[in-house]
């Protein structure tokens, strides 16, 4: 391979082959290309694009770079979500157990918090004693006991995705939407699953800023997963404000159980029981969205979803008894109070995000750790009516952190316009 | 630094300020700069370009990145002249010691053949015992001493474009104009100069293939100069045919010699007399072009220029007696006979450069050496006329080679339309 001629044909808007693009993954694997020519390439593919067919083929390839998860022996339909990352989404850990208790396989590998974004992996964490790296074997054996497994990417899983990943991270490569969902469907498909359905955040605390934006990467997304014969739905979710009232890791993992015990913030249960619906309805279990939508509120209702998520907490070493006792947080470092009579108008999410990173909750490097005690609550969420003085948020840190609050919140006069939670439904 | 943020603001279509590429320049010399980020970088400015007011900052900070010539001392007005490379292009050998024997001094750098140019040290060496490695001591003294010194980048000189070329050259990123431009002028003016003519080639044999791009590259190093306070001219001239009937290195050394004793192949003479002018009036000694010409022709007819040219060589180690000798080749390896009656139509530059090359004049990688006496000679050149049968061209090389020079020549039944040498003259 002459990773040069290949270099100069993207940059001047060719296409690479199929039998190239396996090289290259290869090379890149391997360490026989260097990390100065696929920065190279990452960036002309960043101006350039992918054809559909190079990106089908580069998924493949990523896909292949390692193990396959191999699931062929379960009986049950195996769905997954993934979420394009928000502020306060902590949706999968409500979502995954609900859809267990359904009937469906959920075999969810999710990430850590990265930016002004938490990772499902470190809000699970927060339960002493929850262990989120499992070998094959085990990872199998969580999925066929309690119908899902919430695990971190292992080593093996997708190697081709880890270099690329940390070169684009450092190269200014990362905003590029087939590079996003390459790296998204490599390890997606790695899964075993039959159906995926996506959940592409849009808004100032997303990564896509547009709906437009959203709209290109689901696009991308979905004819991805049609390409390898998976069934395939994508919602594009308003990310203006954060999801829920909590922002942090254990403070998440227990709104997520407030919602699976029918209670929790309304954007919460509301978005579980759209992507619940349409799980199911990918896996072949709900006829259509109603009934998918009413299959998880008897599950929720009945107590099966609660206990799903007791079950997986067991098998993966954590202590359940905490999700019984009353939520804790780190000391309280700071808060915001309205100072005006009026309607919370905007709550910018991603300066929330980033406020919850910087008290523990997340990390602006990889080997950073978290704080499970870190977190910051909203009191009040868009449209709701506030009085002057009243405390709009709190942040709490295990440090003592100089963060300033204000201009998180913008307060009206009136209520603002009516946004909805799903702003629209590809397939 | 942030050098993430500036790969970033550069791939969208942003300004780096001054302080940034000054620090740039230092991070990529101190190798703080990792080079996957100077190829992600290099690659957005690949795409983006740089303002007038960045590229002349870089250039600054490439050219101050080592050490620059002190040539303060010079009482001669001091220019140079930059081809941008060409088959054939022998004429700095011929142009160089003309100026000087005109008054002007010209501290001439050069490079080395690389694909299928070749290179005027390469060319120089050819002559046993030229030295091209100059300390800055002795390269002054040469200049004082001769009016002219014909040497090789130091290791000091620019090392900024040392790191960048090498990492253009790998990453799929010479090809951009600003980097060509700032490569250039960031070595030229670290020589001292006064002025610069440029001679920009145009055409299957060179890089510029189109009049348009050749106009392009010259305004934005007419622009660096200007901007740095030099005189300057740019030529943009033909490439479609090699300059001259001699390709390779020592042939070519005596091609410039047959120049300097009032012979030489028409385009060779009129490309030195066309340059000279110019060179003499950037410098200041000639009142206009018609003027300049005159005195680099008087230069050549009173035997001052060859005389020059003689001890140059003297001073730079070389054995000037074989200036006298018949010109030597290695053995006869292949040659290109007319397949009909008719007329030259057309050379191919590029291909007759990559025969000559391939025969050893040139190399393929910076380490290869290259061989004085391999050389490809053209019996006949665009508009003449030939019988069939008549022979065309003929390669010489040290080691037997498969080279097929069909195709290189094309015969029509009619003479071409006349091209002339010099397409436009910018300044």
């Amino acid at each position: 391979m002459q990773m040069l001629e290949l270099i100069r044909r993207k940059r001047d808007g060719g296409a690479l082959t199929d039998r190239e693009l396996y090289d290259v993954v290869r090379g890149v694997v391997g360490g026989e290309v260097p990390d100065y020519q696929i920065a190279a390439l990452l960036m002309a593919i960043f101006f350039r694009g992918l054809e559909e067919r190079e990106l089908s083929t580069l998924v493949d390839a990523m896909l292949h770079s390692g193990e396959v998860v191999d699931l062929s022996d379960m009986t049950l339909p195996l769905v997954d979500k993934h979420s394009t990352g928000g502020v306060g989404d902590k949706i999968s850990l409500a979502l995954a157990p609900a859809v267990a208790a359904c009937g469906v396989a959920v075999p969810m590998i999710s990430g850590r918090a990265l930016g002004h974004t938490g990772g499902t992996l470190d809000k699970l964490e927060s339960i002493p004693g929850f262990k989120t790296d499992l070998d094959p074997a085990r990872f199998r054996q969580v999925l066929r006991e309690c119908g899902l497994v919430l695990a971190g990417q292992s080593a093996e899983l997708v190697p081709a995705d880890r270099r690329l990943y940390a070169l684009r991270d450092v190269t200014g490569t990362v905003e590029s939407i087939p590079l996003i969902a390459a790296s998204i469907m490599s390890k997606k498909l790695a899964e075993g699953i039959h159906g995926l359905v996506f959940d592409v955040k849009v808004g100032a605390g997303a990564f896509m800023k547009t709906q437009e934006q959203a709209q290109k990467l689901a696009r991308t997304l979905l004819g991805i997963g049609r390409g390898a014969g998976k069934r395939v739905v994508a919602v594009l979710s308003d990310m203006e404000q954060p999801i829920g009232r909590a922002v942090g890791n254990l403070c998440e993992v227990m709104e997520a159980v407030d919602v699976l015990r029918g209670a929790g913030p309304p954007d919460t249960r509301a978005l579980t029981l759209e992507l619940g619906a349409d799980m199911l309805v990918v896996a072949g279990v709900a006829g259509d969205r109603a009934e998918g939508a009413a299959r998880i509120e008897r599950a929720i209702a009945s107590g099966d979803a609660l206990e799903r998520f007791r079950r997986v907490v067991r098998a993966q070493g954590g202590r359940d008894e905490l999700l019984d006792a009353p939520v804790r947080f780190a000391p309280e470092r700071a808060h915001l109070q309205a100072q005006k009579d009026g309607y919370v108008a905007a709550i910018d999410a991603h300066a929330i995000g980033m406020a919850a990173a910087a008290a523990g909750a997340g990390r602006a490097r990889k080997e950073d750790p978290v704080d499970p005690l870190a977190a910051l609550l909203l009191h009040r969420k868009v449209g709701e009516p506030v009085a002057h003085g009243d405390r709009l948020c709190t942040l709490y840190a295990s440090r003592p952190v100089d963060l300033r609050l204000d201009g998180a919140y913008t307060i009206a006069d009136a209520p603002p316009p009516a946004r909805p939670l799903i702003l629209e439904r590809m397939t």
